[in-house]
């Protein structure tokens, strides 16, 4: 270690934040919303409150050979954000300012450690919108977002992170800070190392400012919701749907389980024996219509009901359902053992059918509960595996079933994570999915602009 | 000289495609569509024919430290397919293949040959679409389009060609084959190694495949044309437009001088005594509407007059006018000396009116003549600077517009290339645009990558 408790007391001085030993902070800090706990403990949390504290912060770690472990909100599902051993961690929580809206040319400029909802409603004021809306809106920042390129419910029509992100700042592994990227619509000098550094996962360097695109704020949407008797006759309504070249802001799937689940902890007024669940949402200004094509097609293929929201608020009330997957999940977890692993897996829509009938095999043969979600639009989907913490054979046949549901997603022409991201649960599959020539890139690029390796390791990269 | 006359017989004997010497055609393959020519000749000009070829060839020049070129089809505007001394140049242009079709994941996989508008024309059958369209596109590559991260005219609607890249087959520098990305909607698992490569312009790989994105065709567009008595009013009603949250598929701006200089090759209806023109067209469903919202805009921001066009038909009439703006260039400069040096400079929409008020003050302090059009809904323009290659006072004039006009781009929070691409021409300038740290990274990239530097070398990283 060449770490001594005066170097961190000096670090500790220079910081206009603060910095934290308390072994409780520590253990609080160590995790993410993923299962994923490392061996080890960290030796200090950071919590910069300036961009000079990310700088000093990570020379000192640069001068040491210490792990820099980056953290926003630490709602990641992958382990992204846990400790190594003997690493600092590094919050930009508290960096949580809007820089500047830019109105006309529809950019706001923030810091890493705003929460996605603050953010959303702050704009409102501007009709201004950033549509980026994963699961966990309420509760992740949006330096996290970029770091791992998140995703959400609306990428079926507005795409992912990456869309939105104009410019970085960011400190690198030597503390050097620097932009990346360009403040313009268009831009193409140099290299796209915006683009890179979106979804680095906090191992090329550490975002402490970002330029945002952002949208008008549209009309308010509409939603329908459509019951089917299984997923196969759902997930052939997404494809017919789709195939229409339909446009919807929102295209979730829930299976009868998760559904149970959903209706342990509300009233949606889903009937409990349905196979599937459909529900889409328009926010375009056919809305109206978008709704009725939706509902038609849903019918042709074997839709039980469809039920239409013709006002805003209706409409959100159609959709709260699909918000309540994963607190359903969590309720049931909470009351079966505790443990949830949740896979993310992103199949081409051809092959949605194929995925979700595959899972369901997957859970009879490894005898799990496995429940599904999916943004069905995209085929991106997120069964979650639960098991019993105080279970070991239930904790081995659910890692067993989360593996062969990522194995079957890559056999299917998919990819292991389709907005979750890598993180430390994943990167021995991140290997199984990449070429050699294409992990050969990822380990030469790393070593290029991380030589010493301080950033975030045993994580995304860790197994290339 | 590491490469003898029989080492290049040995490598032309293993090319399913071809490989010459002959001057003749060294010296046609040895230039762009831009003024850049660099000192020196090539070696040889290798049209591979498979990605073997490719493989192969690369090989070659890896193991003698010879400069490899990639070339698609040479119709880049900044030089960056131009020969170097003692290269070889890589045609992949032979390489013209659609290789798949997939209607309901909307994608196509393409050899990069493909001209941008075989692959448009071919995708009509199929309902879809392939958004990107460089001015150039009857005759750029697809491959080169993605090698430059190239836009068009419906970026202001439909971004930029990075948008629509999922899946990359590169051939690194060494001849391994490896394939980046992803074929589905949504995928982060590892570094974002697709759009890194996606406008490296040749210098970390040659793209021999690519598996894009398509949309649904959408309704025939339909367009207006507004007069304006000066650039300042037709930008005043660029920004008031934009404001009201309109999505435009193309809103393009022409000055007088654009104006009388296409006025010289065809009857567009256009009067010789506008000060500007606007040009609007919407491809939505709610066009009809669109166009008499632009109207009202204009109007209210000084326009003279506006046509509209109430058919598909009429719509690209009004068009044409735009589309033959560089033809009319290219006419002017046959007519006055040849020279023409085409800026691409992108600034915040914000700052249009100032930069071109800016672009007409370096004109008249430079004596030179410059004609300009603007991609206008993303502040991205084209400044047209002309001269005499007979007169050398006037070449160091142009230079010198040419120059300040990027000047001025970054000075107003813009970027020396919007579009284009560096290349050879703007190389000098990306050193200024980029931050120390930004231009590290560029060169630690590139070193890990391409360690020998073959790839493409005095181009866009020469002078980081």
């Amino acid at each position: 270690m060449n770490v001594t408790t005066s170097g961190l007391a000096d670090l500790a001085g220079r910081l206009t934040g603060s910095l934290t030993t308390d072994p409780d902070v520590l253990e609080t800090f160590s995790g993410d919303e993923s299962e994923y706990r490392a061996e080890g403990s960290p030796l200090a949390l950071v919590r910069a409150a300036t961009v000079d504290d990310v700088v000093e912060t990570v020379k000192f770690a640069h001068r040491r050979g210490v792990p820099v472990v980056p953290q926003g909100a630490r709602s990641g599902l992958s382990g992204g954000a846990c400790a190594v051993d003997g690493c600092i961690l590094l919050s930009v929580r508290s960096m949580d300012r809007i820089l500047e809206v830019d109105e006309v040319n529809r950019t706001v400029t923030v810091e890493p450690g705003i929460i996605n909802l603050d953010l959303k409603k702050a704009l409102r004021a501007y009709g201004l919108a950033y549509p980026p809306d994963p699961g966990s809106v309420a509760m992740c920042s949006v330096g996290g977002n970029i770091a791992t390129n998140a995703g959400g419910m609306c990428c079926v029509k507005y795409g992912v992170t990456r869309e939105y992100v104009r410019e970085l700042k960011v400190v690198l592994a030597d503390g050097t800070v620097t932009r990346l990227g360009h403040r313009t619509v268009k831009g193409v000098a140099g290299l796209d190392l915006a683009a890179l550094f979106t979804g680095s996962e906090g191992t090329l360097g550490v975002i402490v400012e970002a330029t945002l695109r952002l949208v008008p704020a549209g009309p308010a949407p509409l939603s329908a919701l459509a019951t089917f008797p299984d997923v196969r006759s759902a997930t052939e309504a997404v494809a017919a749907y789709m195939d229409t070249g339909a446009e919807p802001s929102l295209l979730e799937l829930m299976d009868s389980i998760t559904v149970g689940f959903v209706n342990e902890i509300g009233d949606f007024g889903l009937d409990a024996s349905v196979g599937a669940v459909l529900i889409m949402q328009s926010d375009s200004v056919t809305a109206a219509a978008d709704t009725e094509a939706f509902a038609s097609v849903a019918r042709d293929n074997g839709a039980l009901d469809v039920a239409f929201a013709d006002n805003a608020e209706d409409s959100e009330l159609l959709v709260a359902a699909r918000r309540s997957a994963q607190p359903g999940n969590e309720h049931y977890a909470r009351n079966h053992g505790g443990g949830q692993l949740i896979d993310d897996v992103c199949v081409p829509r051809s092959r949605l059918a194929d995925f979700c009938s595959g899972v369901e095999r997957i859970r009879d043969e490894t005898g799990t509960v496995v429940a599904l979600v999916a943004h069905a639009g995209d085929g991106n989907v997120h069964p979650s595996v639960f098991y019993d913490r105080r279970d070991p054979a239930s904790g081995v046949a659910a890692t067993e079933a989360f593996d062969r549901i990522m194995a079957l997603g890559l056999e299917l022409g998919g990819t292991i994570t389709g907005e979750h991201g890598v993180g430390a649960l994943k990167s021995r599959w991140l290997a199984e999915e990449l070429d050699e020539g294409n992990r050969r890139l990822h380990r030469e690029i790393k070593n290029a602009v991380d030589p010493t390796g301080i950033l975030n390791p045993g994580k995304m990269l860790d197994c290339l």
